[in-house]
């Protein structure tokens, strides 16, 4: 009667989404203060006061119809103009307008851009841990996913394992730097070896593999290094960009997909991202939001909230005794199972009202990922609960 | 390298699109008042005050991380209740908040359902003519498009070609009234009978027929009645709506889905459409927008602007010996070419500088829909073209 696929999907919960609802309940019998909720992504920092200035003017100023209209399909020229001079400029990069998408957020980048590229039989490599979408969008958009593992020393991707798992039906590897849920933040020398290895596999293979760069966190870099642009480090890249992070407009599903510069048959690849978009029903991202945050480009809430949460955290965790992945990006600390066994461990902190998601969502066992976009107060009043937590674990060891 | 289909789609230009770009050049070179370009469904009117006055009041008072955060999955749980209470009060007929789906606009509404909904070897029948994406959007999600010509007289459903063309595959029938490009409403009438050949059809075969009703035009309905509400005379409705027409909204990407309080089996419906709805990328509405159309249900533009046009154009184009479609919604009026040939006589017009979609895009010839959501002042100075066009014809005949 109607797509069995589907209604699964539809009735399977998420554990991230789970745990977010059992925290709900909880802050409800026991007070919000008494929750240490790091289940969810969502930002905390306001939006920087001058998106809502520029709202505010846009409603006031320009014309309803031109304000409220459609756009181009791929978006509003002048948008595009901006965006496209604005990273240029900032990475010192020839950027295009004409290939710059505007999508109704991170995730309708992921799969416009998927759509656009995938053919009957593709695999798509995913670097684990990895946000668990990646998956239902590859599916759904016909390719096989292929796991492969980080290095779990510093998660960074593993060359040598991605070439054991590369064929000649790898359509394209999804990079997600800073990542979801570890916080590394790719460094340039493993986008280079990366971007060598498939220059070389091409050339052997005659096989063209996409970059499909996913980079909603690309602001929130602790390294005190700018990350590398990838259309500067390799031809074939797609970026999927969203501004929910930077600037905090999550729930308003604005960003974009850049086919870069010097992709091989650019033109067509951007023709069926268009194409993607058309038949996905992803035209004319909202248009209030286009022209917002074409006026807000490089602005950041302040990221600082979260720098100081990042700091607080990592001292209680390490003085705890807890090992976590480099905490370079991101909102998230990737924190190590003492036991190896995430899920008790994640069950173990939830007596001590930690809200912690396992890894095992994540396609990675034995983590926990905290996410650390919540207030300083939360984070501060957890630290006992933290510690609390590691007696046990050092308890038992003993 | 990439999808050809989605390559060859984003580089197909539409008729509609390439029409409305050769009269922006056309109105750079003679001047815009010169041009009567009635190529595309762009809302002429303003959005109600109220509705920039609600953005207004949203950011200045609404929280930024509660107005600019992630909605629950299918949208927040109080705009949802809003939409259902405003529905079940202007129809009397229950619609539960459970069943709705905030989605990212129209297209969004109607690929989301078909995606839910569609299973390998589905058919859905369209009724010509029709919005062309529809084919675009049932191929996607993997279904046959059966065409079904309304009947020519009043562009109603015609039942005994659906019963002709239904079979044990058809998933669904997508009914657009009031219709683009038709400008029909349909009556109760035809409404009941289709409902009660699918009851039979449903007794008889054991397969269940949804109907995909896209109803972005509901309020641009000329006839003084108001349109029945699908899901009061069928039970397996899925409701397509947008807020485009009806707010002038059309580019900021704002609608929902309605699984209808009767359909069978709702629950699991709602959760492919869920599904769906994650998996294409597309879960969270633009969320300012969920709240600013809430406090503006059941409001609209100044409808009468378009009443008018239809008024002066209907008068005008009987005058001048034209025949056309009843224009009883929507803002289309689907002209006859007064040889049958709708190329020809769309070529001519563009002679006269008047801008008409030949109805071959629509999947019916000899027609050509002039879409009069435009100023008055056009529609006043079009009036002497179309009088100089039908002389030609009236010439030619003789």
């Amino acid at each position: 009667m109607i797509s069995e696929a589907m209604r699964r999907l539809g009735d399977s919960p998420s554990a991230i989404r789970e745990l977010f609802e059992y925290g709900r309940k909880r802050k409800e019998e026991i007070g919000a203060e008494n929750v240490y909720d790091f289940s969810l992504g969502n930002p905390s920092i306001p939006a920087p006061e001058s998106v809502g200035d520029t709202i505010v003017s846009l409603v006031k100023e320009k014309e309803p119809c031109a304000l409220h209209g459609y756009t181009s399909a791929a978006g509003d020229l002048a948008v595009r103009q901006k965006i496209a001079s604005f990273l240029s400029e900032t990475h010192s990069f020839p950027v295009e307008r004409e290939m710059i998408y505007m999508t109704c957020g991170a995730a309708a980048s992921l799969t416009v851009s998927l759509h656009a590229i995938a053919e009957k039989g593709d695999e798509a490599i995913v670097l684990s841990p990895y946000f668990p979408e990646y998956r239902v969008f590859c599916e759904k958009a016909g390719m096989k996913v292929v796991e492969v593992p980080c290095r779990e020393k510093d998660f960074q991707p593993d060359l040598p394992a991605i070439e054991k798992a590369i064929t000649p039906r790898t359509k394209a590897i999804l990079i997600n730097s800073p990542n979801n849920p570890t916080g590394a933040v790719y460094s340039e020398e493993s986008w280079r070896s990366l971007s060598d290895f498939l220059y070389d596999f091409r050339k052997k293979t005659g096989r063209m593999v996409f970059l499909l760069c996913d980079e909603p966190y690309r602001e929130l870099n602790w390294t005190g290094k700018t990350a590398p642009f990838p259309p500067a480090l390799y031809d074939a890249v797609i970026l999927c960009y969203s501004f929910s992070k930077s600037l905090s407009l999550p729930g308003e599903r604005i960003g974009y997909i850049l086919v870069g510069s010097n992709c091989p048959e650019k033109k067509a690849v951007f023709a069926a991202v268009c194409g993607a978009g058309r038949s996905l029903g992803f035209v004319c991202a909202p248009a209030l939001f286009q022209y917002a945050v074409a006026e807000n480009l490089g602005k950041t809430g302040d990221l600082s909230a979260y720098r100081e949460n990042r700091e607080i955290l990592c001292r209680a965790l390490k003085e705890a005794g807890f090992e976590y992945a480099p905490p370079d990006g991101a909102f998230y600390l990737f924190l190590k199972a003492p036991d190896g066994d995430e899920k008790t461990f994640c069950a173990r902190a939830k007596e001590e009202e930690l809200l912690l998601v396992p890894s095992t969502s994540f396609g990675c066992p034995g983590y926990a990922r905290a996410s650390y976009c919540v207030s300083k107060e939360t984070v501060l009043r957890s630290i006992p609960a933290f510690q609390k937590l590691a007696r046990f674990y050092q308890g038992e060891r003993k």
